[in-house]
């Protein structure tokens, strides 16, 4: 990697006879200031000062690097240092710094396109020959530097042109869809589609919205019966203390979780009202004479986006330990929260009972020293198994493929320390389809939320967090496409608990074809 | 009431010689088609053609009225018989209708102020004098006339000018703020700030949205042991059955439920992505380079508002029933749901746990006969006065001043059915605070929402709704403020659900001043 920049340091006046100064500066910061931190043999990759000019109160420079100490870096390491140096002596300062010209190669051997590169914020080419890519950057500010702009898209850059192997197997050491365990294989009771059958018997009413559905008296004495059978043979035994999490998320969470970048397409959005009143009565006005929603007065009595709906449900645990102190012998911290419902928007449309907007989970968080970190989800997955075997349902589980707290950090710094599995997936069979329905989701995010949320082990061990997801929706699927609806067929202590149940009686409902 | 009107009957072709005819449709239309359904007596009420005149192939009519047949409607009368008329006979059709100048006047005696009525949407100018009021409106279209704009523009108007009587009072005969029950005094065990005290110990923690909170260890556990003996005491006894309701309303509900132009300003309103993947790549790029919210981004690449939040959680039942056909004998239907977090927007701003955005609560909602509905609500409240007084709380219930589903009622037709109390509120005493936190709120709609949502009975005999909400979050607040955090002091059942839950060892947390 090769990064060129010409720069501009701008000092509070114009100061004649300081070459010789600047020049000794200059020299010596090759030697220090611009290696500190290389390691050694690595020199030759550190920032380099190539030329440089004094024209009025402006100096001109021009820097090269490799990788170590970007050029951009360096001009960052210069400003305070040479303000120090010319402030005492000749009551001058370093005003600002900007670059007004900036390009970077890399080599990218066998890379033939780079889709989306050119199209990144700050870059203002972007282009690709013999092997090389060069991206030529806008100016930039002061502030743009310190930001990071130019390494993010440097690792963009570097991302979209390393090989599109699956997410997981690059920064972990797991394989996607490897099968690590599965149950006997059990006798399936019914052979019809769930939802369908469902819908006839009235256990379940579409609701308006899509994804949703109303949930009857029969299915939910199941779900509960589920519900407290799963929990007290997985989450009471690893002694999960229950709290109750928000489920209104602040979109400064999400963005520090990096769900923002990896799924913004996939979560509902919500807006506080705004305090307006006027807006508001005019809207009332329109509506009782209209009977019609007036959206645009609605948008304009609403503040911008603000939250989302929980899509994760662990969500608020990180933020709880945010900027806390933890010691590690008194970890772990083993939450679990069943306070609601959780949502997640589904581009393909969904249509069942399996693939909900709209669904119940028991969300069990953890934080623990690495090792127990991974003990924790392994046992989480052990006793989902147990219990599968108990209900008498067909299982199986494999190594899962789409960590949603990895889908942020393709582009980021690889600092961050990842499992070698991050996620298990149990899934229950489904009749007559190869692929079951995912049940419960295990797993250790390393020290994602960590970095992200900024925990700390008062003498800075190293610390993880997990969270399993037992998806009770999904439970219930997996459970009626085996068993069907006669609870004759069911275990015992879960049919008893939904045979009394009845729907009250409407003549319309449920309709018969 | 005066109506006076000019409008336009357009045909779709000019045709000499009908004069006749026309004479002597209009003639006898005074007589028939603008008498129908007028009572006897009050024919002086009805519409009258005042003139009229042909030109070209443009009919200009003048008509006036009382409150029968308003001089709108008998225009929109005169249409289909008129093209009855003259189509056979000399193939012209009526095209259109217009009304270019429409003026009412009510008489207001001592009304001295019109606040907001010359706002409304269709109307020109208002203006009160003498103790009557004008409202001009503007140019109206048949599709307007056909949405009955100027009967709601009406009534509007006649409700600004209403005395500003409390609005319970005037649709029923309740008298908000009368304490109808209370129980025996109790000694306070406690004389702090709940929510500081629960701060302190770390049983919340102040979530970063407005309103809400992480609930820890303890005070779960103190959730959930109220929650089992309140659905224990109240109910279980009652035979309500649970259900699982949605918590993301779509607007067109709300609307039904005249809740969007009650308490617009009070709610979290919700978007869904739209199927937009280039935005959100753009989106996800800036994301990913400035580590900032491109929030012209995502207001891009989401949909309008089409959801809320659930404020009021019994929605989903009206819903569930629209356009169903029930039986009375098969009544009552009772179904309770707690299966989520409902929201309000409280434009005061929030700060303790006693006013909070989110918030659990146990929602009874039911369908049945009027006596029968009215029975089970006041069930409701006693069996909560009962659960109460074994928890040694102190309580008092009055006649409820704002229900909800009346909000929008203001300004509606009045053939609505309402009892004669529809809410009981009752509260938990605060020590040292004049008006206790409501904990339990029992409504009866009368037939509110079974014509907002066309829910029929098959004999057409009447149905009504009702609903008590067992606010969980506001029992927890009113408990702790009268005993305090000391499990010591609770009752047993109470205490010993609480007592060996304890928080986990973070050393920055709870800070302690």
């Amino acid at each position: 990697m090769k990064f060129k920049l010409k720069g501009i340091m701008k000092l509070s006046k114009e100061v004649p006879g300081i070459g010789d100064d600047l020049e000794k500066f200059f020299t010596e910061a090759e030697s220090d200031i611009l290696r500190r931190g290389v390691p050694e043999g690595q020199e030759h990759e550190a920032a380099h000062i190539k030329s440089w000019r004094l024209e009025g109160d402006t100096l001109h420079i021009e820097m090269e690097s490799g990788r170590r100490v970007r050029a951009h870096d360096g001009l960052l390491r210069l400003k305070k240092p040479l303000g120090q140096l010319l402030g005492p002596k000749y009551r001058v300062g370093v005003r600002g710094i900007s670059v007004t010209d900036y390009t970077m190669e890399m080599e990218a051997p066998g890379v033939s396109g780079i889709p989306g590169l050119a199209e990144l914020p700050f870059v203002e080419e972007a282009t690709i020959k013999d092997g090389t890519i060069l991206v030529r950057f806008k100016p930039l500010e002061e502030s743009d530097l310190r930001k990071h702009v130019v390494d993010r898209v440097v690792k963009h850059a570097r991302n979209l042109v390393e090989s599109s192997e699956d997410l997981t197997v690059q920064v972990t050491r797991a394989t996607p869809g490897e099968i690590i365990a599965r149950s006997k294989k059990r006798e399936f009771l019914f052979d019809g589609d769930p939802t369908e059958e469902a819908m006839r018997l009235g256990w379940v009413k579409k609701f308006p919205g899509r994804g949703q559905w109303f949930y009857g008296p029969k299915i939910t004495a199941l779900h509960r019966a589920l519900e407290d059978f799963l929990i007290e043979r997985i989450v009471k035994p690893l002694g999960f203390v229950e709290c109750l999490f928000p489920k209104l998320i602040p979109l400064d969470i999400m963005n520090k979780m990096r769900y923002l970048e990896g799924l913004p397409e996939g979560m509902y959005y919500c807006s506080a009202p705004s305090r307006d009143p006027e807006t508001f009565e005019e809207f009332k006005n329109e509506l009782i004479i209209n009977r019609e929603v007036p959206m645009d007065l609605l948008k304009r009595g609403i503040k911008d986006p603000g939250y989302v709906i929980a899509p994760a449900q662990c969500e608020p645990f990180y933020q709880f330990l945010s900027h806390e102190v933890v010691s590690a012998e008194d970890l772990p911290i083993k939450f679990f929260d069943r306070s609601g419902w959780t949502y997640r928007w589904e581009a393909g449309g969904a249509k069942g009972l399996d693939r909900v907007h709209e669904f119940q989970r028991i969300e069990l968080v953890w934080l623990a020293e690495p090792g127990e970190t991974e003990d924790i989800r392994d046992r989480t997955v052990e006793l989902s198994h147990d219990a599968a075997d108990e209900l008498e349902l067909e299982w199986y589980t494999e190594v899962g493929d789409d960590p949603f707290y990895l889908e942020g950090r393709k582009v980021e710094e690889r600092g961050i320390e990842f499992p070698d599995v991050p996620k298990y997936e149990m899934r229950l069979s489904l009749p007559g389809r190869e692929k079951g329905v995912a049940v419960v989701s295990a797993n250790v995010h390393g020290t994602h939320f960590i970095e992200g949320f900024s925990i700390r082990e008062t003498r800075n061990q190293n610390i993880w967090t997990g969270c399993t997801g037992i998806g009770l929706s999904r439970w219930i699927y997996g459970f009626l496409a085996q068993k069907g609806f006669e609870t004759g067929n069911w275990p015992d202590f879960i049919g008893e608990r939904v045979e009394g149940v009845e729907n009250p009686r409407i003549i319309t409902w449920p309709r018969q074809e």
